[in-house]
């Protein structure tokens, strides 16, 4: 178990992403606040709460290895002093796989905890293709 | 137009679900906060962002009259100070017709205002029937 101090949480945020494309789940872990209410919802599945089921989810998710890339789109921010919420277009690709996935819109919390800015939820529901905008502004991972 | 002021995020709630029964755009409007910050997702659906945005699409919603019933489960909150975080499964009945809809799971937020708790955000996906828990608590509607 690794201990991070995001400052921000936008600095939260990209390392959320960036663990998600590395499957690094201790790096992934260490963006989300340790406690109960937690809730993380994949597209199209069901709610995981507590750090005990979405610490599964995402070992699920990441078994197979790194193999998802991420180009975010469409990012609004309302900043609170103690809470901060996202809404995001992702838009994915698989490795090996030029063909696009169907866009996915989420929705991350983030709170401030004695350990800085920490994920409290993520809200990810998938998208028609049509249903998401085209134009992205630079990613703020590549 | 006219003015709510919810003394909590939960009589929020209450008076979203109960609005968005009834088809009532006026109320429904008086649940949200008025501002561009505000988001709304429907279940499959993209994104509406800001006052006009969010109305149209209840307004499209509401056009053929009164015709859902809301059963709450699960519910799941995240209570800050100036903002609170509700996870809640809606399963959905259609006026009419017996048959049970796919569940929605629903992540709501609500932001302390001026003029009392008002949604920030309702981001709505669908799910697979089994990905739901069936004990439903009793709801806070009916």
């Amino acid at each position: 178990m690794i201990t991070r101090n995001y400052a921000t949480p936008q600095d939260a945020e990209q390392a959320f992403y960036r663990a998600f494309e590395l499957a690094d789940l201790v790096e992934m872990m260490a963006v989300w606040a340790e406690e109960e209410d937690i809730v993380c919802v994949h597209p199209g599945g069901g709610r995981h709460s507590g750090v005990v089921e979405v610490r599964e989810s995402w070992r699920q998710i990441f078994s197979q290895g790194p193999r998802l890339r991420f180009r975010l789109a469409g990012n609004r921010v309302f900043a609170g002093r103690m809470m901060s919420v996202h809404s995001v277009y992702e838009h994915v690709t698989v490795a090996g796989d030029p063909r696009p996935t169907n866009p996915v819109l989420s929705t991350n919390i983030y709170v401030l905890t004695d350990r800085g800015w920490r994920m409290l939820v993520h809200h990810a529901s998938p998208l028609a293709p049509e249903a998401a905008p085209q134009e992205a502004p630079p990613s703020v991972l590549h």
